[in-house]
């Protein structure tokens, strides 16, 4: 290779995977499976890419699974400034003001790259946090899915904390599942049901 | 989709994911950058994934940066069921034994899959492991790279713990990365140097 070990490029980009280890303190609202502590974004993220390795087959018709798995790498890494967002804890107001965080969050971290990588990187975030594209869609879907198959694994642990109920799932969570996985969705639905009613 | 929610690969599938859920149980003999705890598999993998998205332009020509991150998402999954094996800490003596280990969990964990899926991805884990291939050596570098950046963040501590010198990190680390992506040795070695000497 060219690039030597002090090229810009090589420290842009090794300046940014250091900054990005900062994740892996972002404690979320879902534990572990063995309901023996919080699940962090970091760990989270890993799932998720996994979910998407997985479960490639069940993506519609078109979706990329390298896509997904990249856009699902870089899914929270806005946390890092802005933090986690329970999900059964938002309303539009905070919604709207953690919106503004995380594009200030994109900005800074994503900044941290070579110009043109930060920028494909940063329009990757965008493209999942717009939930439009085939690809994104499924990102978003996998992304709703893991929390209740946290929870089954763990009889509801965090869902109870909450007072979350089937209605609230199926509202915050299930549609976004179904739109994208139908048959994901009729797999944990009805443990979902079992666990809530 | 045709799937159903009952299907059986649906119901592999979901039970191999919910069963990786341990890998962020298992915990590595590296900290975090800021010190402030040891790091565990599965956020290690995340951030592994990311070293690869990140520097994909850094591997050499022909390298697959899906294959390699598929790789990486895999490659700490046999741990669940054998452990984490600190490199400073092992002999040839430990090796073999945790090799047997290692190739009964794969075949335990990738075995909870659909056959067809479940042997493309224990064979993609033995080619990391052979690291013979352009794609697994880039993979393993990334791998052998990440721990020194935590070192280097973290003053060296989990080096310091382990009475590790300079030629035992060059031994060890340093040849496998520098064999598939020198100027990443090239980046970090006088940093390592300059904690260790
Ligand atoms: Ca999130």
């Amino acid at each position: 290779s060219e690039l030597s070990g002090t090229d810009p490029d090589t420290i842009a980009r090794t300046t940014f995977v250091a900054e990005a280890d900062k994740l892996k303190n972002i404690v979320r609202a879902t534990t572990l499976c063995d309901a023996s502590r919080f699940e962090n974004s970091a760990e989270h993220s890993w799932h998720l890419a996994l979910y998407a390795l997985t479960l490639a087959e069940h993506a519609p018709e078109g979706v990329s699974s390298f896509r997904v798995i990249r856009m699902l790498l870089l899914h929270d890494l806005v946390e890092i400034d802005a933090g986690d967002a329970p999900i059964y804890a938002q309303t539009e107001a905070s919604q709207a003001a953690m919106a503004d965080l995380e594009e200030a969050a994109a900005a800074r971290l994503f900044g941290l790259l070579p110009t043109e990588q930060g920028a494909a990187l940063n329009a990757l975030w965008h493209e999942f946090e717009g939930s439009q594209t085939p690809d994104a869609r499924f990102a978003k879907a996998l992304d709703r899915f893991q929390p209740p198959m946290q929870n089954i694994a763990s009889k509801g642990v965090s869902w109870r904390s909450h007072n979350v109920t089937y209605e609230m799932v199926d509202a915050r969570v299930g549609a976004a599942v179904r739109r994208s996985v139908p048959e994901l969705w009729a797999h944990v639905s009805p443990k979902i049901a079992a666990l809530l009613s």
